[in-house]
């Protein structure tokens, strides 16, 4: 049903930018707007938030449904003409805000057909609305990490002499269903050893071995909201001097980047401070990404926790605080993930799993 | 390489349109042009076909790539503003073509940076190009169809008693490897019993039963092609005598319509020809699809095999046909596909496995 609250925020912004008017077109924008998906393929669909009253949602008559959503259906068939229904909705006198990923196979036949007085990028109101969670998507944010927490207690389990990081990443969809998921939020990432120092190592046919480092940076999906979460253990025997250190010094900038956060502060700081601690240690070269990203109804929300956000922290913005080390010549991987809320005084860590290291027998 | 001949085929289509440059910006169409695979994600690429000369590829520095590729390298970095560079490239006193898929948070900031005259959806004329293959492509795709063949053999073979359809399709990725493939052209589609008259059942845990229809729809990649083929087996026991009157019907569908092929008639015709002997049949209400999708790069390359295109066929088309029986009444279902290729004088069948039915003991 459609969100008038969403509704209105997403209508504000616009308006700040001089957009009284947008064809929202992104399945994943039109769900946020109306709690609705609708998968239209290669086939065109259009939610027009329209300058006052009921938007109207123009989807092809293959994707028809029956219920009620808060919107005016329109429904069209394949060889009708898109431009003189949307001329009905649109006011051709004023600009129109368009979706970032409207492809030119739609814009420039209504270019042509002058639906509008002119076309503007309106994806960022409605990325930053997505970005400003509500009560409703909070309570799912926090239910998907416990998810995972519970998820990553079971995938311990899956650590057994002889399997293959393709072995174990292939049951943990299983565990996630029977906890409650309805799947992945992204693929599991699982590392053995060395393959730990690599951040972007997809599971392989590598063999466990005794020793190991085992590193899951695993997420799952519950009512349509994302998880995201990183832990590393080690195989039968304690980490040595060396992986200690380095698995405290991500431990402690996660713990003290998780320390500072509050509404109104630097996003720009919260990647400096966990940077900070790992460069003092002497890592800061091997700390190769990003801290952190924002999460919601996708893994990758818009929005980086680094360096560049020149924004600041507001209620509601969940992001991922996720330092790493990768040092190639030790082979030593260590990252650290957790899920964080912005609240009103304060934050949230909607992870409760365990920092310590943990040794698997 | 750039490859010239393909080069020049897109110019050619695009100037009988009247468009003299071009802004292709689909990885599958700068394949096609370059034979390299770039993936930019997010990031813009372009490959812009000038008026005349030597075309420019502008690429993130993140996609460095050493070789040279016949094609003048432009880089930029993150942050550095695309329309100035693509104004040293592009002629703002005419029209540009773009790619179909060209996403508005490219589009629009061109149009006010005043890239060019104009901007036209120029895709079809990769479409059309890729759609009349050359040498070196049908020996891709005959290739690609005789792995598929022999794939066939072996994925019979992995029907025994109490395997699930998707135990079944978890094996098949194996197989291809083993085989020389690259991967799949898409998942592989496993059906039995009645899943079968099912024509988009994905492989799920259904046990097989004796007297089943066993159904695979699959194809790999080999050298960058796409291979595609249906074939029906029974578990066990002989099909029953209605279920033999569909799977004639079927085959003598799909190999009169074969019969019929060669250049230069409707492709209408075709699906009609196969259409018809399933109406004439009793079972029209039960081809519930097109008959045929072309292939190339891509499983579905543009282009239908349906009384509703108004093309030809051409020397170098290469399509699927694969007319279907799915009687929900019954439970029965039964698809029978090949790749084909249409050459100068005639047509060629490019799957080479059995239309017979066969009984799987």
């Amino acid at each position: 049903m459609l969100d008038l609250e969403r509704n209105q925020k997403v209508r504000n912004l616009l308006q700040q930018q001089g957009i009284e008017q947008m064809l929202v077109s992104d399945p994943l924008a039109v769900f946020y707007l109306t709690g609705k998906w609708i998968f239209p393929g290669e086939r065109f669909m259009g939610l027009i938030l329209k300058e006052e009253g009921t938007p109207t949602l123009i989807v092809n008559a293959l994707s028809r449904f029956p219920e009620e959503i808060g919107v005016k259906k329109v429904y069209y068939n394949d060889g009708d003409d898109i431009n003189v229904l949307l001329k009905n909705e649109i006011n051709e006198k004023k600009v129109l805000g368009v979706d970032k990923n409207l492809p030119a196979r739609f814009l420039l036949p209504m270019g042509d057909a002058h639906v509008a007085e002119g076309y503007r990028n309106g994806s960022f109101a409605i990325d930053d609305a997505r970005a400003i969670k509500d009560e409703a998507e909070r309570q799912k944010m926090r239910v998907a990490s416990l998810v995972n927490d519970k998820a990553m207690a079971e995938f311990k389990k899956l650590i057994k002499a002889g399997v293959t990081e393709e072995e174990v990443a292939a049951q943990c969809l299983g565990i996630y269903k029977s906890l409650g998921a309805s799947g992945y939020s992204f693929h599991p990432i699982v590392a053995f050893g060395r393959n730990a120092a690599d951040p972007h190592h997809g599971p392989d046919s590598t063999v466990l071995k005794e020793g190991d480092t085992v590193l899951f940076d695993v997420g799952c999906k519950v009512d349509d909201y994302c998880s995201d979460m990183t832990r590393v253990f080690y195989y039968k025997r304690e980490p040595d001097a060396l992986t200690r250190k380095i698995y405290d010094l991500v431990r402690r900038a996660n713990e003290e980047a998780e320390a500072m956060l509050k509404p109104g502060i630097p996003i720009a700081s919260i990647d400096k401070k966990a940077r900070d601690i790992i460069t003092e240690g002497g890592y800061g070269k091997d700390f190769t990404h990003r801290l952190g990203h924002f999460i919601g109804i996708e893994t990758h929300d818009f929005g980086d926790v680094s360096q560049a956000n020149p924004n600041f922290t507001k209620p509601g913005n969940t992001f991922s605080i996720e330092p790493g080390i990768y040092n190639v010549e030790s082979g030593i991987g260590v990252r650290i993930e957790d899920l964080v809320l912005i609240t009103e005084d304060g934050a949230e860590v909607l992870n409760h799993y365990t920092h310590d290291w943990e040794v698997i027998d």
